[in-house]
């Protein structure tokens, strides 16, 4: 696909947008969405993919609770991916993701995911330019997996803020007595790296994207529900699924 | 790779071949086998995945006891792989055989694979050509993820007995009582299929070639244990595999 250019990606909501009409509107798709999940679970024949990346404070864990939270938690399952342990690493770096792919029916959220192989890891040098690209078409071919062979729907979203914004949040955490299990020190060492992550996070958009990323401004929580939540709901809707009649 | 014509290959050992000779260098195999499994395992830099395949009464759980059983079961895995299971099936039909690949250091067996889902399928029409093919090439994708993102080397053997041969064996379970625990009656239907059997092995051969597999004359045990430690011993010697000295 043509290449995304971050920074030339508006982090906010557009002007004109009214805030508490699109969150009545998200409201109700929540409400769509609720009675669509049951559908999905029980028909059976799709499963769906939700990646979710994004910088630290970028909100990755409100959308989870506040967009895929609201839906019967037998049917959606979230894996947060940390960095790997001994055992994850003596194996092949899609070996921990294959294992959490959604049976059919489910909704299956990753909280960071597989790119982080080649995000965190080529920002710190982990992995050269030429593993990174044999990465890239390893996560194509998983991908298509999923996709082919057990009807799976793949979303894959990047949480976009700015770098003002982040330090914000980052530093909110410092203060915030309900926050404060999130702070760590490192992710400001982190956040230096900014323009080194913008590239390569830019790099994977270009080079994985069977199907292609949502870019969501990520800056207003409200925004950035308002746009998951309607992406979600548009593939849902969009599935034609029926549910089975009585077993004969 | 070239077409492979099982009917024109031999299922028994050369003719000039003696059996006690052949059975003394086996043993001996067997323990430079045990001495650089021991190294794969302290070195754990590589990881080697041996697939096998073959119709019933082919011998595979005797190669496993005889061959793979002699090392130590400490850093070898076999994994057997039956019909699957309704949460099995409710994946892609590569998650179950994903949580299975072998980790750095380990030998992983399948006693049969993920190629039954291009074999036993397409034979009872289960899996149609077109899915076959799409099938094929997963398939040679994960095989691709192992080899280059974990060092995975893989062994393909399929273990070729006659048809003859086969009906001997399943007789056999059928009147020893150390053996009557394997008979099963649909056995012999599964038998009247040699043909189709035969040709759907002969695509996959031709198909998923990389790394190409071995054919091995089955019919005589002594000689398939024979080449299948073999093959495991130029394997592993290959390695150029080093003790690593103290951690620092």
């Amino acid at each position: 696909m043509a290449k995304i250019v971050l920074q030339d990606i508006a982090t906010k909501a557009p002007k004109n947008l009214d805030k508490d009409t699109v969150k009545e509107q998200t409201a109700k798709i929540l409400e769509q969405l609720d009675e669509l999940q049951n559908l999905l679970f029980a028909e059976s024949k799709h499963s769906v993919l939700v990646v979710i990346q994004g910088m630290d404070g970028s909100g990755k864990d409100g959308v989870i609770r506040n967009v895929l939270g609201n839906m019967n938690p037998q049917g959606v399952s979230v894996k947060s991916y940390k960095a790997p342990t001994a055992e994850e690493l003596s194996h092949d770096f899609l070996w921990r993701i294959h294992q959490y792919a959604p049976a059919k029916g489910m909704i299956q959220v990753f909280n960071r995911s597989h790119y982080e192989d080649i995000l965190v890891t080529r920002v710190h040098g982990w992995c050269n330019d030429d593993t990174a690209k044999k990465r890239m078409q390893a996560i194509n071919d998983f991908e298509k997996l999923m996709q082919e062979h057990n009807n799976t729907h793949i979303l894959k979203f990047y949480l976009h803020i700015s770098p003002e914004e982040q330090q914000e949040r980052l530093t909110e955490r410092m203060q915030d007595p309900a926050k404060m299990w999130k702070y760590n020190e490192k992710d400001f060492e982190e956040a230096k790296l900014w323009d080194v992550y913008m590239k390569m996070y830019e790099d994977c958009f270009e080079h994985c994207d069977k199907p292609e990323w949502t870019i969501v401004p990520a800056d207003q929580n409200w925004y950035k529900e308002y746009i998951i939540a309607n992406a979600l709901l548009d593939l849902l809707k969009g599935l034609d699924m029926q549910y089975p009649g009585l077993k004969k």
